[in-house]
Parts: C-alpha cells; sequence; structure tokens
C-alpha cells in the first residue's frame, strides 16, 4: 500500500492512497484526513486503507484522480520527531581517510543518530531553498522507516513491528558548518537545513523480500544535473532499522509519526559510486590527493530513486532543484 | 496571558487561559482548539483571548474553574521542534575546570545549541518515567519561549517579534550517557529523554521589565527533595534569545510552535547555587576535590520555580519526581 500527503493550504495536508504505478491517487482523508492521524490509529485505519488498495490497484474505484507528484508534500509534511542515523560505515571509513578524522569510537557496536528538525520536511518535487552556495550544499540519498508508538525499553527483537511504512529521503547538508557544530559535541542545527521526502510512503509488503533483516535490500540511484552519481545497496547497513528504533526508545517512547533515517547510502565497492558529494569528495583525496568535485549550485538538480528488480521505482523519484532564499 | 493545555485524553489535549494568580482557569477551545493552533493563527487569536484575559483577572467571567496543575500537560504537549542551548557560559566554564574537558570553541561567540526530541513533553507534576538510576539521573532548570514562524534569515534584532511565549523547563538529562553522545558529534539522544514543561506559558508582558534585551531577568529557584539546591539568575545569559533564534533560522525557516531553551541557568555567583546537579558535581570537585553529591534516585523530588520582585511565582512549579519504567 502506497501512501501520500497533497498540498492543501494546511500545514499537514491531506491523506490520499496511491496506486501501486503511482499514477492514479484517490482521497483517503474519510478514512484519516492527514498522516500523521492515520500512524496514530494506524490499526484502525489499515483495514479501510488495504480494500481501497485492492480496489485502485485494478481500477474499480470510483474518484480516482491523476497523481501529480509536484503537488505531493513530504508524506509527512512535518513529523514530531525525526532521528537520522549513519549507518553505512563505510561512508565513515572514507571520511576519516580522506580527512584524517578520527574514528568516531564504537561506530560499529553503537549506532550513530542524531536528533533532526522535523517541523518543516519538503516534498519530492520542492525547491530545495537555501540562503548561500559558500555553505558547501549537499544531497544525501537515503531510505527511512516512519514507526507508530514505540513504548520505551522495545527491544531491537520487537521494533520491526513498529514500522508502518518505508520512504526515501534526501537528507539535505550544508557542508561548510558541519565541522564545527560536531566539534561541539552538540550535533548539527545549521548543517541540517529541511529535509525532503519521496512522493510516497509505502509498507513494507510493497518491497517484497527486498524488506528484510530491518533493512532496505536496493541501489539507490542518484544522479546530478543528469549524469550518474551513484547506486550503492541500502542492504549494506551495518546496524538494521530495528536496532536503530531500539537505541532511541531506551530512555523515552518515540510518539506514533517518528521518522528514522539510515543516513547516506553508502556500499565499500567504489564502482557503485556515492549518494553524495560529500563521499566522492574523499574518494577524490584518496585517488588523487585533491578535491575535484564542488558542491550544489543554485539551479543544480539531483534525482534520487530506488529501485526493483523488475526496474520499477516504489517510492518515484526525489527529483529537485536549488533555489537561493529571496527573503 | 497566561495559557496552559489541560489533558483530555488526545495528544494536543485542551487549550485554556488561566488566571493570572494561577487559580482559575477557562476554557478557549473555541477560539483555538489546541495550544499548537493558537500560536499558528497567533494574529488572529490574541484579540479575543485577551479580552478573556481581562475578564477572567478581574472575576467577572462564566464558565470558569479551577485550575489543578496536576491535570496540565505541558503548554505543547508535543512540539514540532524542540531547540535547547547552553547559553550560561558558567556552567561551561565549572564543568571544563572540575572535569578537564577541553573548552568548546568560540562558545562566547556562536550560541551552543542542539536540537531536541519535541514528541513527549510532560506536565509540571507528572513523573519522570526512566528505565535506571545508573544513567546518572538529572534535572536541569531552563526558560524556554515558544516562537510563531520564524522566516529563515531572520536577523536577531527582528527575532523577538517572535516570541509569543514564555515558560520554564525541567530539561530532564542522564549523565553517563552524554559524554560518548557528545564525542561522537552528533549530539543527545539516549542522554535527552522526554523533557517537562511548567503548567502555563506566558505573553512577555506578564514578566513586566524582567523580560529585557532577550532574557528572563528573573532569580530560578531550584530545590532536591524539599532541600534548596540553588537560584541562579536567568540575566546571566550570555546571548538573548534573539540570538538564538536568529542562530537556528540562519539556513532554515522555523515553524510556529518551536520552543527554544535557554539551557541549565547558572551564575559565576557561586553562592547562589546551582539549577543542576552536574555543575553541583563539577563545585564539589573544585572545592574538595572528589565528588560529594550523587543523581537523583527513584523517587527523589525536584521543584522549579522563578519568582517575581513581589515573590509571585509567574509560571507556578514543575514539581515532579521521578519515577521506574515498569514495562
Amino acid at each position: 500500500m502506497k501512501l501520500a500527503t497533497l498540498k492543501n493550504q494546511t500545514p499537514d495536508g491531506r491523506l490520499v492512497l496511491v496506486s501501486r504505478d503511482l499514477t492514479k491517487a484517490v482521497d483517503v482523508s474519510h478514512i484519516a484526513p492527514t498522516m500523521q492521524q492515520a500512524i496514530e490509529r494506524w490499526q484502525d485505519v489499515e483495514p479501510a486503507l488495504r480494500e481501497l488498495e485492492q480496489a485502485i490497484n485494478v481500477n474499480t474505484l470510483d474518484g480516482v484522480f491523476e497523481f501529480d507528484t509536484t503537488q505531493a508534500a513530504a508524506p509527512l509534511p512535518r513529523a514530531w520527531q525525526w532521528l537520522d542515523g549513519s549507518l553505512f560505515l563505510s561512508h565513515g571509513d572514507l571520511m576519516q581517510q580522506a580527512f584524517n578524522h578520527a574514528p568516531i569510537k564504537d561506530a560499529d557496536i553503537i549506532p550513530l543518530i542524531y536528533q533532526g528538525a522535523g517541523d518543516d520536511f519538503r516534498g519530492p518535487n520542492d525547491d530545495i531553498v537555501l540562503p548561500a552556495e559558500e555553505h558547501g550544499i549537499d544531497f544525501e540519498g537515503e531510505f527511512a522507516v516512519i514507526v507508530d508508538e514505540v513504548p520505551m525499553g522495545t527491544p531491537a527483537d520487537r521494533a520491526l513491528e513498529h514500522v508502518r511504512l518505508i520512504t526515501m529521503v534526501n537528507d539535505v547538508s550544508l557542508r561548510t558548518m558541519a565541522p564545527r557544530e560536531m566539534q561541539t559535541g552538540f550535533g548539527f542545527v545549521q548543517a541540517k537545513p529541511s529535509t525532503s521526502f519521496a512522493a510516497v510512503a509505502i509498507t513494507p509488503d510493497e518491497l517484497g523480500d527486498a524488506w528484510r533483516d530491518g533493512r532496505v535490500h536496493l541501489p539507490l540511484h542518484v544522479s546530478w544535473n543528469g549524469e550518474w552519481f551513484g547506486h550503492p545497496n541500502g542492504g549494506a547497513m551495518h546496524f538494521g532499522f530495528h536496532e536503530l528504533i531500539a537505541h532511541a526508545a531506551l530512555t523515552r517512547r518515540l510518539s506514533a509519526g517518528t521518522v528514522l533515517g539510515s543516513g547516506t547510502v553508502s556500499n565499500s565497492d567504489r564502482s557503485v559510486g556515492s549518494a553524495c558529494i560529500s563521499e566522492r569528495r574523499a574518494i577524490d583525496v584518496i585517488q588523487y590527493g585533491e578535491i575535484r568535485t564542488g558542491f550544489m549550485k543554485f539551479g543544480d538538480q539531483v534525482r534520487i530513486s530506488a529501485s526493483l528488480p523488475d526496474g520499477s521505482e516504489p517510492f518515484g523519484a526525489i527529483d529537485q532543484k536549488i533555489a537561493v532564499c529571496t527573503k
């Protein structure tokens, strides 16, 4: 089942059900007006949504309209909690090797994760509006999950029960700001502006056995201004999402609608490229002894999409441009 | 004007207006059903709320009932963004002196601030439910502001226009977890469980000239199990809230209902005590060469309140106990 949020002049938009091929949608706001409310009442609303899902996929539903991703907000246009990991160890290894960063202690046994700001997510075709190129504008292609309420102390082996939806993220990052913010120990504020999401969030069954071990075992295709940039596979995540959820829930409950991200997808096989510029720059340094890749400029475009073995794109594509903030 | 949220079995509760002396309340959900909606539509709802404010304070209002803080949720039971600063430099100085921490570079010229989790705030008399004493349970008495929408790039000299409400915070912290999380550079996740708030959030005019320069110039009285622990003054904040807001809004808009905290209130005059145990432990080390103060135990109680020159407590008191998570 695939769900999306259409923009409607309210902060949380309106919930729609989308056909598997992403061409058609139907309003389901009579079942749950918003994605947040659907997640909060998942057990109650899922049966009604599942009935419509069958109908929309066999073309027997009234009220169906064309699904236009430019009208889509993020599946959750805002989230009460947005936790983003850094769970692909080859990414950290490359950064350390290239820039002589000290390794982060125990990153292979304790999941690395930070609190992000969930108050202002962007849709898949929304411009990424930023104040200045010199902040080092970068994309990060990621997978993410949306959970219902996770009680405090939930162990990893019970955590996947709470994963209701899976989606795809462009964790826009400002690289010149990150080192200082990391040095303070307080994590990212200015270095992580508003995050962008795929048009749809989908139930795990939509991925078949590509969703296993709490990981999305699919390549994430990234292109920058129309040129291939990488297609690393999400299966290389060092920790599964269940371990990320258990880590975050150790000392608090996670409220329904919490979004957890994987961090930039990265593989040790360099032939598959990267899902963020920062990693390509690290490889530049290792291969050529110098950085040869600049960051994004205003007007630049990035496209991020996962593909199933049949070539279809289960989340559609994040496809957006960088724009200058004119205010 | 003083506003509060009463628990009503929904995640966001219902909005009430509270009398200046905190004894009486009246339902204002016909004006705005929740605090979040009041903040989002502040310009529209403020006039109607102000009319009721006058009436409740002169006892001419129907429908008034006794205000019971045990029924109060946090003013915003959940926030789309919760940013907490560390803006009292004497706190950092003491920690560095006692524990040989490296000073945080430029902490006197760039505000220190982290993203917290806003999905699960607790009311002023709610138990602080935690899994284990050995995590080093601490309180932190703070002031906080709630803003309406702050556009990206808002400068400090325009930022105070967005401060709609002021409140008081117990930023519960787990001290044995913080050092490792700071070392990763990713900031606090496990070390910052759910945060507690005063029963009311109040408009700046309620503080008279104690609200100036973007700071709350009032002593914050903290007691632990009924014993005085400190009464440092909020006026010693190194940065004003306007500077914190401008810092956070440099690369993103802050959505309406964003909460910004001051960090634990701390003064260089040691005779006023501290607003968190961690700081007392640092002073132990400096004074006695050893830590003499333990952290909180299950069943322990903390009380936090600010006082105006006439002795009244404009926010009431945060007064709560530590309880063990039994699930």
